[in-house]
């Protein structure tokens, strides 16, 4: 669905994006909450949003589609209230990057028939409305996940994607979802970490760093209260795939420990040709 | 010692760099030996050779300083024909990434005294001759590991590397290059490859791996018969290394399976913050 009042609860990176590209597209009103007032002032001047709601009441009562742009714990805490104040016909979704619990929780409010989650591919660079951009999710891979086995509200929830947002958008089930991004985002990450803190405490002191190791440990300057809390929601998932990195590694030291070239090749081609086809 | 006539055997990027540069640099004869001629022909067009020579044994014969830049295997067996080729008073070094097994092999081969091992930290994005820059290791930390107790050849070496190419040479025990660069070096390409291993291995089909997935797991495009050559090499010192990496991650597995907050938030702090400090 394409809504005529789009409401967005939430002003940061993603949210004010949101808003800032719904307006740009003609969504006639865009409705923002912030608790922050400079991020809703901010808003209001770059014309990301038509109007600021005083409440996020105010903006469930007008909106027919309320996007919730907010932290976790926000996020959670605010389904029960959605379920209660979000006019009738109207829908709803988030954009956590983990899906099972949000799909629960919307459930469980009563949300079902009304709510499908989303998880936007897209990062910023900078947190805030400061670091919001008005195309950021113009070809962006969209996961959206069905609450139960409602596929309608998923259905109109991925076409406000693609109509309004010109984004790429995929319904799959919550907990499928879950096990696709432990493997391609969290597992990553995990690892990035893993060395800069095998370094950090068992590594040599003053030594250099060359590029590689820059490279590959980037990854672990993700803040850490956002690491920390996808971490926990989809901390299923990700065990089950560090079980596989941990026989991987396995394997590897068994390898090398006898000194088995042949092992050790057969293990790097793998590893290899699985990378050149990711291809750049 | 600044050579009058530098021999290098091996004419590809790291031996054609070095042989160009030290031309440029005006060494008087630069003499250059490949086992493929068409190496030998480009490397004297480009003016990075002054002589080619017909056999190893004469440019050990007539060379004050010779580089071997070869693979590990042709480094291994060179080392007892230049400990009987080499003119008397003349040095030789090797540009291995492992250096304690070269120190252990010039030591048996008789060249105490008369070898150090060389490790420049430079990489080439092309091999062979093609792949040469002619200034590559201008400002380059090049570490410089001497044979037994032998620190004057070490020295020698070393500052032909500052006189000659410009680099930054620092002289290190070879066994503590190898910690060193276990940590530095391979236990990041080890994760990378790690990640890109669990994936092709037990990784989800037809899914979508995103930036990050793609950056954290670029080093394992790295050749097969490069890395295998290395890891074997440094083995030992890869091993304990990944015994950390072990215990690293049976940490975080425990904190998240557990739920535990604190201890996933000092765990990620921890990395977080050395990789800060490695910035950019």
């Amino acid at each position: 669905m394409r809504p005529d009042t789009l409401g967005v609860v939430g002003l940061g990176a993603v949210g004010g994006s949101l808003a800032w590209q719904a307006s740009l597209a003609g969504v006639p009103r865009v409705v923002g909450f912030s608790p922050r007032p400079a991020e809703g002032v901010a808003a209001v001047r770059a014309g990301a949003v038509t109007d600021l709601a005083p409440s996020i009441r105010f903006l469930c009562e007008r909106a027919d589609v309320v996007i919730l742009a907010t932290p976790p714990a926000a996020t959670f805490q605010l389904l029960p209230r959605v379920a209660r104040d979000l006019r009738a016909g109207a829908l709803c979704t988030d954009v956590l990057l983990v899906k099972g619990r949000v799909a629960a929780a919307a459930g469980a409010a009563g949300l079902a028939g009304r709510f499908a989650g989303s998880h936007p591919a897209v990062s910023f660079a900078r947190s805030g409305f400061a670091g919001a951009e008005p195309a950021a999710f113009r070809r962006a891979l969209v996961y959206v996940t069905p609450v139960g086995t409602d596929d309608i509200a998923a259905r109109e929830i991925a076409d406000c994607w693609s109509s309004v947002f010109e984004a790429d958008p995929v319904v799959l089930d919550p907990d499928d979802h879950d096990a696709v991004v432990a493997w391609t985002r969290h597992l990553p990450f995990v690892a990035t970490a893993l060395v800069a803190r095998a370094c950090a405490v068992h590594g040599p002191r003053g030594v250099t760093y060359g590029q590689e190791a820059r490279d590959v440990t980037r990854g672990a300057m993700v803040p850490v209260d956002v690491a920390r809390d996808v971490l926990l929601l989809n901390r299923e998932a990700i065990l089950a795939a560090l079980d596989d990195l941990e026989e991987t590694l396995g394997s590897f030291q068994q390898a090398l420990r006898a000194g088995n070239t042949a092992a050790l090749e057969t293990w790097l081609t793998e590893a290899s040709t699985w990378r050149r086809r990711l291809e750049p």
